[in-house]
């Protein structure tokens, strides 16, 4: 009855080194250590490996050739089996800022995948990553079709799978499209933006809780308007998003913002486009060109255009340039993902009763195995 | 024998709230709590206010209607006795960039006053804020003035009181003027400054231990050219002033530079000139116009010129603004800059067998006494 795994196994303040972890009907049921457990039926024995809980990456558009904006099932299917492979066990397919009739299109796709998904990582909901954003700080999002707020336009994006909204709260009259969200209890986040420090103090009290690839896309900081950045980094409420490439931000930026904030704050992902796991070459985003030099994904105008990271890379990227620790760094990509979509009493960390939502991997972060439910989604 | 006074003493890491401290022969001879104390001769009963070690400001171009760039005795003196009533117990006169006959007199007239100065605060040696300054961070540094580095000049300017020097150190050359200095234990800050990350880096391994009023007159942070300040907030072997007048900084950013620094490389400074301490109206900094209104002091071109900050308020503000303790706050304008002049094994804290520099206020930061080296300087 149940399997049993050996390995040392990541918890969210420690590691058993000789840990022992045992998995019923899709759930953790037991974690110990191997020599004060009874259990002498190994099914999995990764002693050398790392058991850590399955990644969360709740910003990614695409890859290995698909983009989430026109992908038919089978597409979406191949890109969660690829995103499985690299240890991510959940994920909000995100939608890039396009005409309203394809993002439409695009939702309805997810939901039926959604729906019926049976390999891979999970999809875990919809991310739509505009509209409504400030062309200011469009970076890669294709400025004509960058729209204002509209509560009627919304209504033909939304869905129940809706877990995340990427908006400008500037421009978002008496916060009406935030107000709208927050009561249907989608995570409203602050991105592609010129917020002020006060008008993200304004839109948080109205309910925006989290914001789109800190620093990216957005104004910067600056010592007497702190703006969003600023805003951010001192309010512990709000828990941002970083892509943790070596492109996007300097290793300078990610120590401070691990140092400022509370790691159940800070979500590491990919904001991964279609060339992710293919080779550098030419893409697309939305009806933009992209040009992948080195992993580096570019638009024509030289502004970077998403990335073509993956959440093993993006951990072991934040424990070199920043000088997280490992516990910390899975922490980032697992628990504080899951606590910001309401699911870490299910999800995001091995705990018993929760869901057996794995990953192994070596000390060079290669994959070894990835479980969802207690289903094996990936083996090398 | 001796000064006995009562009062809450503020120690570098509590408070003795019936705290006795006994002077003798301009030292701390006794620390403790009254009642086991045997002392019984109360000189002073401060009882409802703090003992605080005395400030040190190493970081002021003036005060009273007097700029140190053309002072004679008598109205530096007027300067340091204003400084005490404002518990300064300790100063570096800073230079602005000037002509350099106008500064090399200026240096002159200092090392006079230093060598048989008797009143108000002790001027504690020589800061020079330029001229080797880049004019793209000029602030309020006249841009006329500004030269390349030059040994032969620097020659001119030097003296043994010398003991800080801002300059910009990307116009250095192979760091010449930060060597020349460093060999002369002169503290080298970096600022007016357009040093990247990199650059900042280097001269740091050449020198450069300091950075003046960061934030202020420099290469603003970028999250992907983080530059000095970027350097500043990540390398705790690097220490920094800041002004905390509300004006030159926002309270976000006194925040998250008292969170991401250790107190003791954080310090307060005042960047104070001659309007400090007088009404609003019209004042000059070298040859430039300044116009003060509600204490906020700019040049013509809008720029800030320097502050109207005293010590006192620089505390009230980083505690009302950063939510920075009592003891850090104070420990800031004392320890840390005596640590800086490397000062901290005679001054900078309440401790047996340093100097008797104290400054008592109350829970408004009202000086009701200042004693240098044990002698009284102020009192109301």
């Amino acid at each position: 009855m149940g399997v049993n795994i050996l390995g040392k196994i990541i918890l969210k303040d420690r590691i058993f080194e000789d840990g022992v972890l045992k998995i019923e009907n899709g759930k953790i049921v037991y974690i110990g250590e191997k020599k004060e457990s009874k259990i002498d039926n190994i099914d999995y024995d990764f002693s050398d490996f790392y058991i850590s809980p399955g990644f969360i990456d709740i910003h990614i558009h695409g890859a290995f050739g698909g983009d989430f904006l026109d992908c038919e099932y089978e597409e979406i299917e191949k890109i969660a089996i690829f995103l499985a492979s690299k240890g991510v066990v959940g994920f909000l397919p995100t939608i890039v800022t396009a005409p309203i009739k394809d993002m439409r299109e695009a939702v309805k796709k997810l939901e039926k995948y959604i729906r019926n998904q049976k390999n891979g990582g999970k999809a875990l909901g919809i991310h739509l990553e505009g509209p409504f954003l400030n062309s200011k700080y469009k970076g890669a999002q294709p400025e004509e079709y960058i729209i204002k707020p509209d509560i009627n336009i919304l209504e033909k994006l939304y869905s129940p799978y809706l877990r995340v909204m990427t908006i400008a709260p500037e421009i978002d009259d008496e916060f009406k499209v935030i107000k709208y969200l927050k009561e249907r209890n989608v995570i409203v986040s602050a991105g592609h933006t010129d917020a002020s420090y006060d008008l993200m103090r304004d839109a948080a009290l109205n309910g925006v809780s989290h914001i789109t690839h800190l620093f990216n896309g957005m104004r910067p900081l600056h010592h007497r308007e702190p703006g969003i950045v600023g805003y951010a980094l001192v309010n512990d409420h709000v828990s941002v998003e970083v892509i943790a490439d070596g492109y996007h931000l300097s290793d300078v930026i990610l120590k401070m913002v691990v140092k400022l904030k509370p790691r159940y704050k800070v979500l590491l992902i990919t904001d991964a486009i279609m060339a992710t796991g293919l080779e550098d070459g030419e893409y697309r985003l939305s009806n933009q060109r992209v040009i992948v030099k080195n992993g580096r994904a570019v638009l024509e105008s030289g502004s970077l255009a998403g990335s073509t990271l993956t959440m093993d890379k993006a951990i072991r990227n934040i424990i070199q340039m920043a000088g997280v620790n490992i516990i910390d760094a899975v922490y980032m990509a697992s628990y504080s993902p899951a606590r910001l979509l309401g699911l870490e009493n299910r999800k995001g960390s091995i705990e018993v009763g929760k869901d057996a939502d794995i990953t192994v991997f070596d000390e060079g972060f290669n994959i070894k195995m990835t479980m969802v439910e207690g289903k094996k989604v990936f083996s090398p």
